[in-house]
């Protein structure tokens, strides 16, 4: 819990100290709430309580998070709201996610058809990251960026630059 | 009534029954309330009251509809956070729109400022459809997409894929 | 305080009046408190009480500010549903801003990481314009434009729009 918080400080920088971390940031609350839901939904298969905790984080924070979705250590959901992340989506361990964010399908498939993160990955504001698709370890994905297709690791996905008139 | 929530369980994989549809699905009671706060504009004149109705549901949900926007049956409106739909917006049957999708205005017209929707249209996550614009009959719009012309029956308009460095 | 429900009024076609601007407009009552947390941050150096204010405004109306940005006259955020509002930005004076648009970091930079805005600036739905840099006076960023670069005052930066299959 200690290492987490000391993760997020280190990756904000408007993060003062662990207080305010705790007491106002929205994403720590619902990875928090995340993992109460999923204990409830896939080990006590209570999944309309699973589903009814994650309503209520989407109501009072802004994010959307399935409670089936697999996630690794220490998620940082930065700012968070409008951040969707659907019933098939694997996360890896220590991944930051940002405002508007969504990792969803693209209605084409059944059964698994959200995205797979590796360990480290960055997803920018906005960024729609579709379909049972692999994005590897240490990628970095752009604001506004739309990936339907792997991502190599290491790589960076950068969304299209507006264009000056 | 019955219609609506099986062709929600016939678009969302997700969904499991028809009693977590009710319970939990945001865009359901966002249209729900949009009827309720539609009639009231339009039909009886109380104007500030409907838009009282549509200010609380974007408070609690995060999806704002103007109460003036005309909209067709079985709108499916999927997670939700963020969808704003304008004043003069005209939506046909069995539409489907993704959280973050804007159906809005350029700021350079009045009177019929918002864009018309036929029947079966997708917008996805994010998309930008300005203007009064008209989107045909079963289109798609894919995630992040900016739409600001008229767009033919049966087309697909993708948003523009990042650019992997 | 009137000239700045009159300015509203003029840049929004669905207002009708000001009784519904000061009831029903979320950015409005995002902008008033964020005025009060602002004196309470910088002034009073009373800083988790100005946080404090902002998580409730977030948590109630989707709209995020940090207390300490810089923020002219007469700001209106139209919807703004998951705007987001980084610490060290500066906002000039009667600029507007759409919903989901975030003025934000790259991750690059510590201290001044947000950007600055002039006058009459115009960001658009969805608009991401990330780090320090400078958008000069009465310029329009599009919708779901990212902008990663110094705008000239007058400029005209538009979203790539998406391609018909």
């Amino acid at each position: 819990m200690f290492s987490y918080l000391r993760s997020i400080k280190e990756r904000d920088p408007a993060a003062r100290h662990y207080l305010q971390i705790i007491l106002f940031y929205p994403g720590v609350k619902a990875v928090f709430w995340y993992r109460v839901a999923n204990f409830l939904y896939t080990k006590l298969k209570l999944k309309l309580l699973g589903e009814f905790i994650m309503f209520m984080v989407r109501t009072i924070h802004g994010i959307e998070i399935h409670p089936a979705a697999r996630i690794g250590k220490r998620l940082f959901i930065d700012h968070g709201s409008g951040v969707v992340i659907g019933e098939t989506t694997v996360i890896g361990d220590d991944c930051t996610i940002y405002q508007g964010a969504t990792l969803g399908g693209t209605g084409k498939e059944r059964c698994k058809r959200h995205p797979t993160l590796g360990n480290n990955v960055m997803v920018g504001a906005g960024a729609r990251i579709l379909g049972n698709i692999t994005i590897g370890d240490n990628v970095k994905i752009g604001a506004n960026a739309v990936v339907l297709d792997d991502v190599e690791e290491g790589k960076t996905v950068v969304g299209i630059k507006g264009r000056t008139l």
